[in-house]
């Protein structure tokens, strides 16, 4: 196999399995793999669709630590106990959504075991050594400096935030359905924030038929929204666009939707927000209005854990190969 | 107030209370109102939000029987016992969705009262009196025979079916998000049938960005579809497409997903039936296999119950006017 064969088979491997399925592995060529040895340190149901992804990925060998609760078996993947695993051999090590605490201990919802990840621990790995986590923590980013990791927070990834804006905006559709007794469309909808989740939104809601209105401050956002068809207006005016609004959703983490904006809003309308704890909403005031919330986080893992498993692991499969 | 601006007010009431709720109505302008007078006759819950909207239009007066168990109160509707009733002077007489059954009775949920419409009751009626109905009963076109009346089944009419087809199809999106572990986004749906349900549900997938692909028997079906950028084929085919797909949705009132076309698809896909009983899905074969079903009948009352209200009290403001 050449060169060129060699890098076409690793970018596609990490986005699809037709090649393996299709015989056309390694080993039946008979050249030599050379296999990515990663562990995979706790973690929760979030992760089996990834690990599921990655281990139909030949290259690479999984050990899992801190599953041992769990009854679901993978092919070709080895559960390890965490003393027994080989730290200096790992190419790459994969660490749960929320990271690790100030105390260096794993969030492992399949085990029972609590498992520390000390300065030393860390001091063992190789230097080529990548370690992915969800989000970082001061805890990680200390021991990063003090080992001279390679810490990649793959939530913090424009890339992985895009592609999960997909599921969630799939997730704020169903909401939005379910708990509103008229149909999207036609249906007037404020979206606030034209970002990586804001775009996705609003664009969605727009192809099922609603009116769209989308809040932003930067003046190329307001631009793009204009060019999108939809009408944009300044976040300093929002209070003026929420008195027709059926379905108002915010992606701003920042308390955007104060008393005078709820003021000027109907009570059956609903308001969805998507953006990260504590949200954009003044939930009290909107609650002593009467009016409908959800602040829905984690969206991707619910409605669409495969997707959201697949997102990860191809992200993964894409980075340990290039860094 | 003009001919043209009394026309104009006809059409507009039938769509938007705008134009009574900023001041024009016939009373304050002094015009004389032809009240229509209309009697509801038994119904559940997909009526109330035809009744409130109804009820927003000036030009009718309304009637309510079989709702002696409901709570709620309309503005200017009025609850009639079914014996005072003065059905020469009706204009209009709104039966319930399933229309009366062979021994002429009524489906009232909010009655405890049995309620019988005999050939005397309807002997009674005007000559110009319109009669709506859900659906036509065989006991209901011998009485249209035998009286000569005005009946109109809502539901067989093209524009509701249309116009339904938009909650069901919002429906269909619902269930399909809640019940797969993947996005709609990219995922493969076969759509059988490009009908008025079909058509909507085809396109509204489509614009989720799901790979969408048609089943139809009609050459200018298969145009169409060809036309509005979708892959198509001919339902002789179907098994042939089963194999790949992720979401199945049926919308042909023929048993269509028989054994063969089931032995094709993947165990984890799911089936919405939105076709009206028995449905087109071998369902106890589905079962055997483990695929997942949906018989999904009645979408726009359980998903946008204000909106199909709304669809049915649009259609009969219009008719009432015109015939």
């Amino acid at each position: 196999m050449n060169q060129i064969g060699y890098m076409y088979l690793h970018f596609d491997q990490s986005f699809s399995y037709d090649i393996t399925k299709n015989g056309y592995s390694y080993k039946r060529r008979g050249v030599k793999m050379n296999h990515m040895h990663i562990a995979i340190l706790g973690g929760d149901a979030r992760y089996l669709d990834m690990i599921k992804k990655l281990s139909e990925n030949e290259q690479i060998k999984m050990e899992l630590v801190g599953f041992d609760q769990l009854n679901q078996g993978f092919t070709g993947v080895k559960q390890t106990d965490f003393t027994s695993l080989e730290v200096e051999k790992l190419d790459a090590v994969i660490l749960p959504i929320p990271g690790v605490d100030q105390n260096g201990q794993l969030h492992a919802v399949f085990s029972n075991e609590c498992i520390y990840l000390d300065d030393k621990w860390f001091s063992r790995l190789s230097d080529s050594c990548v370690l992915f986590t969800g989000i970082s923590t001061p805890y990680l980013e200390q021991m990063k400096q003090t080992n001279n990791l390679k810490l990649i927070p793959l939530m913090d990834r424009d890339d992985v935030a895009i592609y999960n804006s997909i599921p969630t905006a799939e997730g704020a559709i169903m909401l939005a359905i379910q708990h509103t007794n008229f149909t999207l469309h036609q249906s007037n909808v404020l979206v606030l924030g034209y970002g990586r989740v804001g775009m996705t939104v609003a664009s969605k809601f727009k192809s099922l038929g609603a009116n769209v209105q989308v809040g932003a401050r930067k003046a190329s956002d307001l631009a793009r929204i204009y060019e999108s068809g939809m009408d944009s207006f300044h976040m300093n005016d929002l209070a003026a666009y929420t008195g027709q609004c059926d379905i108002l959703i915010n992606t701003i983490p920042v308390k955007v939707v104060t008393e005078p904006v709820l003021n000027q809003m109907k009570l059956n309308a609903l308001i969805i927000d998507l953006a990260s704890k504590p949200g954009g909403i003044d939930f009290d005031y909107a609650k002593q209005r009467g009016i409908q919330t959800k602040h829905a986080l984690g969206l991707p893992g619910m409605v669409a854990p495969k997707t959201a498993g697949e997102i990860l692991a191809n992200i993964i499969s894409q980075l340990i190969f290039t860094h």
